[in-house]
């Protein structure tokens, strides 16, 4: 297994792979920073570094692109040469139809491409963030193309499911309009009230952090993830995002004339379908 | 000690005083729901409960409103010839100008009235949610307003830090601007959010609940705290809210053209402010 950026998701992977041996049989990590090979070799989860993707992923088996999806275009085009017939290729990145575009094209035919999105994470990055039990219990959704080899697909099913995830299949414009509203959208919504919050006047702006009672903290944990994933994952699924923000941004609006007119039906039967949401979550236990 | 309103916050209070005898030599209970006075009956956490507040206060050296907002205008008109000279009135509101408007003029000259407000709670509500450590290590801001008497501001303080909370002074109008960034936005974003999730097509709305990630989690997390609360806080705090709501959608806005014409500088610079911001919090112990 090559594994091509080994930040926490990276690092989840290989550490899943020294712990259950059934994985992987020999994990080669590679990363454009030679600080983070320095560390995953302190750590002894790699059986190999290689700052260059391309020495990383010669006669492997499997390649899992673990970098920011902006990223992928040009790593894709790079290792393209150097894959051995046979070989699957995925990725874990959050956008599934720019995935799609970007690395499907430059992989010769001799590979299987299989795209996928392990729903697993923390507001931490880096390889020090990773954990074996990070995919436990977890959704990983693939999104292979149509004509794709199923027995690549049924291959890189098996190999989440030993990781402990639960996997699912699903095309990938679905795939991204059910992450822009679950995951993308919060994001944004979290990023963009900090930066609200850190506009106050300097004195109110004190007191925010003094105050932060639970509402903002809790926007704030998810606000604190890693910058560069992010910002691709937004200029990457920008038409289901904006789509999404444009739906949001109409029911704000509504529910700020609601505020503004005193509509307290309307209100309190907004509140009433949230927790309703809720419910359901804590009944299927995503929650 | 009367507790007018034995929700999340009275209850906690009420079980506060058993296990601290210093907080209050006897607890009397009043609320307009029977259940839930039968409830606190049957916890044993007053001394004594009263459905009709205007009984509840006789006699009582503290009263502590603990209902939603929205009804404390007509609570404190019943109560107030009821009330002993000498009386410290209070509040657990998170908006405090409309309880100065609404509370203030219907007291006699001989109580004397301290808003306050504790910064703490959790999504549940209702007498079985209360725990008799809710307070500790979280602000309570008082907001008296000018000419109350400083005896009773400095008794009502001591009464809070024996409850374990940190007491904090602010003019009114300062306290609800601060809360409508840091707590009243917060809860109206979770709320719109889940309601346009709700608002997706039947198949994506399964999928929505079936791939909740994290975003869409927490959010739901603070959405399901009680809507007529909710309801009243918003109602009560609208020039506040929509101001800062106002201010959160401009930004809003500028990352959605962000995102639309890819300007990644402007996308990852907002991101960093906002880990800025929650390394702040982590700093002051905030998160």
């Amino acid at each position: 297994m090559a594994l091509i950026g080994v930040g926490l998701i990276g690092s989840s992977l290989a550490r899943r792979a020294r712990e259950f041996g059934e994985l992987a049989a020999e994990v080669i990590a590679s990363d454009s920073s030679q600080k983070v090979l320095d560390r995953v070799v302190e750590l002894g989860i790699a059986d190999r570094v290689e700052v260059d993707p391309v020495s990383a992923v010669a006669g492997a088996d499997l390649v899992v692109l673990c970098a920011p999806v902006g990223a992928y275009a040009e790593l894709a085009t790079q290792i393209a040469p150097n894959l051995a017939p046979g070989v699957i290729v995925t990725d874990v990145g959050s956008t599934k139809v720019s995935v799609i575009r970007d690395v499907g094209p430059v992989l010769p035919a001799h590979t299987h491409f299989v795209p996928g999105h392990p729903l697993a994470g923390t507001e931490f990055s880096g390889p020090d963030a990773g954990f074996s039990a990070l995919f436990e219990g977890r959704w990983t959704i693939l999104t292979p193309p149509p004509g794709t080899d199923e027995d690549a697909v049924a291959r890189l099913r098996l190999f989440w499911e030993r990781t402990g995830a639960q996997v699912v299949r699903m095309d990938a414009p679905r795939h991204d309009r059910v992450l822009a509203i679950v995951s993308h959208l919060p994001h944004l919504l979290a990023f963009t009230i900090c930066g609200t919050a850190d506009d106050l006047a300097t004195e109110t702006r004190a007191e925010v952090l003094q105050f932060a009672a639970s509402g903002f903290r809790d926007f704030t944990r998810i606000a604190a993830s890693d910058p560069v994933m992010w910002r691709d994952v937004f200029m990457n699924n920008r038409e289901a995002l904006l789509e999404m923000l444009a739906r949001f941004t109409e029911d704000a609006q509504a529910m700020a004339r609601a505020v503004r007119w005193g509509d307290a039906d309307y209100i309190v039967d907004k509140i009433n379908r949230s927790r309703k949401i809720r419910k359901s979550l804590i009944e299927i236990k995503q929650a």
